[in-house]
């Protein structure tokens, strides 16, 4: 048995998500599907984590155990050839057989991609979230460094979420403009439910004015899904990096 | 009569093009249809140009007749809400009756994209053109200094398009490197049917070797398209703005 390791980009736009679904073709599905194609094998494709309808992946990492002897390196362009357009596998690699995808990953990167201006762009309606008013941009960056640190993110989480803690680490958290795009980039040992979104939720209404930015401390403490913000949506989110 | 001008932004993915077809739907049919809803007129939208199946724009025009006495401004706003997710109109403003999309435009502004990299990314399967091989900056850029000017461009013009004359004159060319994508701008006071992506597609065979950057001026002498490169695809091509 050979433990593989891929990583994979992908448009979520016409997914369900990552994870296999009763209704609706899933990420995790097409690749399984697609190694099916080329080994025979059905296999049990281990991801990093879930990611949501809509959302995307510059580096999504994925594990399998194949008997395959198809040389490692070429399993991606044979995946590849299989895959439909808005999935590819960028990197294919064989790892200790104990290395598991989701157990093993230390730390994740996230992006958060906002279109502001007032009028919506039809070339970034599925890749970015179309903010159409004013955001105070010093706000916002004044905010992000509250998020700095170990916290309990319960705050952060959609609220019929299930795990063992809430507490989570973030490394860096930056913003930047160019042109009419703001990039959220963050970088924590790992993210809750929806908590990307949340807090993203969180810094629209601090840009627009709606909250302070200094009042994070005390939504963070709150402990209550209800004093943060709202979701944003999933077209602007990308999972740009999982380290192991 | 109020004349009223446009500025369209479209992701052409799925349409057959600017131009109304018999079979398939076209951007100008989808403006048409939104006027209809809004003013109860049949209006005959007339753009600035053509654009090819796939091919964007970021600033396209176009100007239309109408007796509606909605606010010029709100137009915008009106056909927005009519209009699909892949088609804006980012600008709309009354002009002189004189005032005519094609005839009145005295330059173009063209931006292609290449994303020059091995494997495909799907976040641009439709956005940019994927060249999986190395393609040298250097050697690409000598050529486009041989494009400026006044030239006749009979060489890269689709072979059976029938025009008046094939003398066009090409402003600015720059071409520019962000990460994997290769950014080229072009601005010209005309240009003939698939001209753009010719000229792309002859550079890229200068970028992978199989032809000279000190080539350009014979196949513009030749004033044969067999001489020049193939017609790249129009994934990457972007009508960027028209000057009146």
């Amino acid at each position: 048995m050979v433990n593989i390791k891929l990583t994979i980009q992908y448009d979520g736009t016409s997914y369900c998500g990552w994870q296999k679904q009763k209704n609706g073709n899933s990420i995790q599905e097409e690749i399984e599907r697609a190694i099916k194609l080329i080994t025979g094998e059905r296999v049990n494709l281990i991801g990093s984590g879930r990611t949501d309808s809509g959302v995307h992946a510059k580096g999504q990492v994925a594990n399998f155990l194949t008997d395959s002897n198809i040389p490692v390196d070429r399993f991606k362009f044979a995946l590849n050839s299989k895959l439909p357009r808005d999935i590819s596998i960028i990197d294919s690699r064989r790892v200790d057989e104990k290395f598991h995808s989701r157990f093993d990953a230390i730390r994740k990167r996230y992006q958060y991609i906002i279109y502001n201006k007032k009028i919506r762009n039809p070339l970034y309606r599925n890749f970015a979230y179309h903010v159409p008013y004013f955001l105070n941009y010093k706000e916002m960056e004044e905010a992000t460094k509250y998020f700095l640190g170990s916290h309990d993110f319960s705050s952060f989480m959609a609220s019929n979420s299930n795990v063992k803690t809430t507490i989570r680490t973030i490394y860096t958290f930056t913003i930047k403009r160019t042109g009419d795009l703001i990039i959220f980039s963050i970088e924590g040992n790992g993210f809750l439910y929806n908590m990307v979104r949340i807090i993203i939720g969180t810094l629209v209404e601090i840009g627009s004015g709606k909250l302070k930015s200094d009042s994070i401390p005390y939504i963070i403490h709150s402990k209550n899904r209800e004093a943060a913000g709202y979701t944003a949506p999933p077209e602007g989110l990308y999972l740009e990096k999982v380290f192991y």
